[in-house]
């Protein structure tokens, strides 16, 4: 009797270990999708996370509210293990709000629509005052003489173009104006900077961001102006001299003790092999970090709270992985790298979701050390139409900002790519809040996600 | 001198005539895609025709307004030729706004929004009023005993199901409540009919749509009532027994003479095989029928208007039509079918866009009389990968209303299929509005509209 029962838990414990077939993984992944529709437990999440906590800059009182509300959350699943990694953060705060005059040649004063770009610094309580100078691209403010930049502010003006396919990449297209613009000014004697907001859109709200500042010379006060706004300017600049004058009283404080929040369950087969599916948890102070990135961090927590549910046990290691500090430091990212690589642990894939909460259309996938993506891609093909009803697929290039100091550890890293057409009218503004997240396009990027990690983690990546 | 002038013209005209290569094709799209981005024309079409113009109900003065405009739009684009098509198209009309007050036990009336369904009669001027029996389906309403329905109103209350992958399986799956739900319940001794709006949203606003009548007994006033308030209507019946008064004024009229909306451009290599691609120009007298079907009249438009700019010269002739009547007659699509079988015409492909102005995912095929639908899609596969880069493909099962009486005489029929995640937040009610499009989202249906339009024409389907 004693030797049947031995018999009888081996056999379970080699049951539950065994690989699903891809009949059993389909039906499993048409459950996923059906009960993260039905359940629309990421949009509930969410709503939490941005009505009754709003947004969450690293360093700020909101970001700690949030960080022990996702561990208190995560505590409930039925993890492993949920823990909080230290990290000292930036603390950066914007101050009182931001006032921007614009002043023309016939006497009239108009305020425009501005916020200071992250990690600025204040002009000080008085505020600066200077004739403007409008300039297209970091280039042409180096050709031009030193007598037109001395002393005066710059305003980068050049929009994100229309015309290109992805909006990712009319972004990368316009971005350096805000994050290497205020320094390249201030090399040739600017004494600030405004730019055109990064947006898809043209309204009245501006849009933040981080600029990248300098330790060899002194940094100027930076603010972003609404797309409106950037054309009431630049409009005035054609029909004369305009003067700007500039008030922000933001500032970098002493850095703050902040955490990433880590949720793991133990792989049954492969225990080291870990599948690492995260978000930043941080966000911008104006808005609600809706999908910039509350989606991501979202859809990461449903990904393990989902598979648990349906008492999934997985093969490899499954880590969810709530990142602090992406938006002006990437100091949480950076850590958990650094701690990684200390435990010489070793990532199979490493997945983000930072690209919003609307409807996924593929998962572009950059190879790691750990594996050549010819192999990885071919290999992954034999049960990525397993997502073709999904209108899913695999493409190359992509990862994350958060994962990207993990690579020499990392087989696979894999980016979540949603429809991006709206993204950009939200990001980084105060039009990025809940009630611009679409509760069944922020549910089908919870359930590709989940069902991606089933795959990898029941069929691996070939290496 | 002559004799090489002569040659050279030949030249020219047989240049015009081949087949583009693959590689001019990849360039050709690129630049739709990037106009289609950069102009939005579609968007700025769409903005007159919802804003300055409205709604466009069959038989309205504003459908009559609506179709001028287009005419005169196309009238500027260089068309070979322009047309109406006259039709006679029902005129249902909603009357004054509808009344529903619902009445418990306890003496309270609370009022209810509510909707009249389109070709619904009305109640006559003093309303009617009876007490409410909900039934969850036409055959739960069947398996009920006479004296539970007989003189009462029925409600209707089956949602949408929120786990189906597509909205459109959904609405499939609740669309009989409003369609053939009132038939079922007269031929029962009902007297009137209250639905749950066929909505994805639970929210206020009810949705209307077409109802069909019976031409052997007496047909009932029927209403859609907003989800929120179908929630209330259902917990009310919860406590105890509820009457509903109901009034509507709504009323069908005798028949007005209308059109579709035709342009054209002659193919050069063979003008005898038409490639339609069209929308329907009608929209329900709720909104401003801006998803359905403003952006996919909007679309077609634009597919002829670009290719006309590029200086396009097809081969095969393209003809766009905006249909009158879908929503409750079917009239404009029935009559262009009945002419095209008359001239004997040939449409290698007919296709539809009426499901909305979101990101295109795929077009939807099935086949015509003339075509196999194995050897078109392996046909078109050979060149479907240009349009891969644009996150479209081909998928089997797809058409529309007003090209589906064509199919005798059609190859290929296929429907746009954009993401339909929002569609049934929208259709049908008052929210259908301009401000719920997104002009990257529209630009993108009409540039994969033209792109696939330029393929077909170019390389045919196999057949």
């Amino acid at each position: 009797m004693a030797m049947r029962l031995v018999i009888f838990v081996i056999f379970l414990s080699v049951q539950a270990q065994a690989q699903m077939s891809k009949d059993s993984a389909a039906f499993f992944i048409r459950d996923i999708y059906r009960q993260s529709y039905t359940e629309r437990q990421s949009y509930e999440w969410l709503r939490t996370l941005t009505k009754d906590i709003g947004h969450r800059l690293s360093g700020s009182e909101n970001s700690a509210r949030a960080i022990e509300w996702a561990k208190a959350t995560m505590d409930t699943f039925g993890l492993d293990s949920v823990w909080l990694q230290p990290v000292m953060v930036p603390h950066w705060v914007r101050g009182e709000k931001e006032q921007v005059l614009m002043m023309t040649g016939n006497g009239d004063v108009r305020s425009l629509k501005a916020v200071a770009l992250g990690n600025s610094p204040g002009t000080g309580e008085n505020g600066i005052q200077a004739e403007v100078v409008e300039v297209m691209s970091i280039d042409e403010l180096k050709e031009m003489p030193d007598r037109a930049i001395h002393g005066k502010i710059v305003f980068f003006n050049r929009p994100m173009d229309p015309g290109q396919l992805s909006t990712f990449s009319a972004y990368g297209g316009a971005a350096d104006q805000r994050s290497t613009g205020p320094v390249a000014a201030a090399e040739r004697g600017a004494i600030g900077v405004v730019i055109r907001s990064l947006s898809t859109d043209q309204d009245d709200s501006p849009h933040t961001g981080m600029t990248i500042l300098s330790d060899q010379i002194r940094n100027i006060p930076s603010l972003a102006l609404s797309t409106n706004d950037a054309v009431v300017l630049s409009d005035a600049l054609k029909k004369g001299k305009v003067e700007l004058y500039l008030r922000t009283t933001c500032e970098m404080k002493e850095d703050v003790l902040s955490y990433n929040v880590i949720g793991e369950i133990k792989g049954k087969d492969f225990p080291d092999e870990i599948i690492l599916v995260g978000g930043h948890f941080d966000s911008w102070d104006i808005g609600e970090g809706a999908h910039d990135d509350g989606s991501g961090c979202m859809h990461s927590m449903e990904v393990v709270y989902r598979l648990i549910k349906n008492n999934y046990q997985p093969r490899r290691t499954l880590r969810c992985v709530l990142f602090i500090n992406e938006e002006n430091g990437l100091r949480g990212g950076t850590e958990y790298a650094r701690v990684a690589m200390e435990n010489n642990e070793y990532y199979i894939a490493a997945i983000e979701s930072d690209a919003g909460g609307f409807t996924p259309q593929s998962f572009g996938c950059s190879v790691g050390e750990y594996a050549s993506l010819d192999t990885a891609l071919s290999h992954m093909s034999g049960y990525m139409e397993l997502l073709e009803p999904y209108d899913i697929e695999l493409k190359r290039g992509g990862g994350g900002a958060d994962i990207s100091r993990l690579r020499p550890i990392v087989g696979m890293m894999i980016g979540m790519r949603p429809d991006n057409s709206r993204y950009f009218d939200y990001h980084h503004s105060d039009r990025d809040v809940f009630e611009n997240v679409h509760p069944r396009e922020l549910a089908a990027g919870a359930a590709a996600l989940t069902s991606l990690v089933v795959l990898i983690d029941q069929y691996g990546i070939g290496k």
